[in-house]
């Protein structure tokens, strides 16, 4: 099931650049072992911004709240969601 | 080259169900084409709305514009485009 | 899973009083036939609107979207969902 | 009598995990004890943010405004209200 | 219990001016009637703009809705309505 | 001659609570007073909100201006004004 | 006493162009006498929209809403107003 | 060449009350200045506001914008211009 | 003297496609004239929007509004201008 | 391949005066030296505002992103990118 996610990062001026690089280095590799398991179908960076679009693919509401609350970057989100669902035009197989 | 595209379709009260019916259908062969060509990478139904999210890659915005502007809804549409490149954490060799 | 929905509703002042009570009414049997099947599980009117807040708990977001464009005055609505997930603090065990 | 209540949350960065984690359990226990009276009738996390959207059932506006200003996150909290009621379609009896 | 209701009109162009006239008529006995029932406390004209702002003193959600429904010119109007009570700091007893 | 008046409140976080309640009783006191000498009509609390929908009754705009930047918590108020008249529908002599 | 007004026309396309024309006269002569008046101190056109900025010198609000209501274009109007009053720097004894 | 200049001032709580009150007095002499030289046309302010609607008289956009950034309170403003031109049905030779 | 001009275009449905033809041809022509005058320095189309972003170089407000207003398209466009001036960081001499 | 860049700047207040300096000039060395190599096109200043509207030449989105992440500002800036085509009423062969 597909949610389509946006994601704008805002780190406080007042965090220190190690502790930035550390949250950004952990984020990082928790973002990849999702897209590994399948969970984080796609993630795009949106061009001049700090912010990017992803696809989540979840079995429920339930874990995509889970998925997203557990960024470690998540108090430093402003996160949007809206559902997707196959369109009657795609031709992809995954695209579901 | 990445763009994120939001299509949004409103058919006019006026236009006869079968002229809705023809377009519609034109509209989904000209996207299936590009789709097969590469042009058009994904396109998913926003949940409950008349309404896409489409990943285009193209060569130039030139390209961009002739293939939304050809859109056989294309009158009928509100578009948002948003150019997007890899994101450093993506592990989809792909998705650039 | 459960999603809010609104849904505001706009009759073209051109159609005839007989149509909009006849898609009404079709719509009134609509609705509280997915509402004794447990899909549509709350639906209330939003004071001094033409609109509603309603609760869905369908299956997937694919049932999500097909229950909506199948509203018989899906033609005439504007319709927004945001996904709702259980709430730590709920004691209904019900609203999940 | 029946009011949608949106939530959204927004502690400062500079408040101590600690006064974060007792403000959020004295809000727990506020929240259920409101539950069990049938004061807050529903509460749904809103998947991805620090938010809720609730359903109050109360005698009056005020009764509202105090159960709402009580909440022990209430400094915090951006708050939107909307007056329901019952909606002709619906088949619950107590949805009003 | 006291709502705030702002209320914008915008009449159809094609709405012929007798009709328009006719309207208006019906619209003004029935404010006047609630008003004097008491139901409609306030009424007043926003300057410039064809809206005004009101202040309704009802005994439900239910009541609100059914009165603003009830407005001879409703399908014409754009409504929003939001919960008042008494201010701490008010000296008159009858703003409640 | 009549303006219709929000004023929302945010208080720095920083604030100590004793100045904070030193402000909010000077407040109530100026807001009486002027209620009191006809000047601020009717005030009103929006539920779940710290914020007020006012009527003032003044001789002038510079007279608003005047009472209004002279609120005790002006320095913490978003205020936004509208001016209002007699509606022809009202029937209290005193709404102008 | 000062109002700030923004005067926003959209004429509709059904409109012939000679009753465009002979309104849009009637506009000026009620201009200009307004203007002679007193009443209309300034009106200055917004560069590339058809689209005026003016301000009024009234005695009432009640003034106002006739001058404005009374204004030929009325009807096909979007109109907003802001109380002014005099700045504490300025140095022209007119602008009050 | 007139331009439409409207500012929203918005110090910061930290500014000692000495050092706002010294720049507000350069500001005003500053204004003062303009407006005697003729650059700064008109200044009104808008009622409940820390804010001001300007009408600038200048030579050219650059020396629009260097006014403007000349302003002593210019790193606390929020500043939009807006081109203007005389109107048609204006009756007064200077409001140009 | 440069503006930042936006138009967006919204020509009728009910327009017959040899009018819409006709004065996409006459607007073409007044557009390249403008160009070669020197009038309007660069057009560009916004990638999917019947919609384009240019900069004029005009001698005065007045003469922007006349050229904008003439525009053959000028009753179906919208249209959003922004007074440029030299930036201090530019190297081009002819940007001013 | 060319993109409408818009940069609004905010400095932190809590900026020394000498770092502004410094980084305001490491910006313009960085935005001269892109200029001169053609990638970054145009750059105004919008009036009145600390901000700017201009248009870069880039060979791919990646690169886009690459120039603006790049920006000494860029911490302190809200960046909104468009993608522009040539348009077919153009003039300038260099315009595309």
């Amino acid at each position: 099931m597909l949610f389509h996610v946006r994601m704008n990062v805002k780190l406080p001026a007042s965090m220190p650049a190690e502790e930035a690089a550390r949250l950004k280095q952990v984020e990082k590799e928790y973002s990849q072992r999702l897209q590994r398991e399948g969970k984080w179908r796609h993630i795009w960076r949106i061009a001049g911004q700090y912010a990017n679009v992803s696809i989540f693919d979840v079995d429920s509401v339930e874990e995509l709240h889970t998925l997203l609350t557990s960024l470690p970057l998540f108090p430093y989100m402003q996160i949007e969601t809206m559902p997707l669902c196959r369109h009657p035009s795609s031709v992809r197989e995954d695209d579901r």
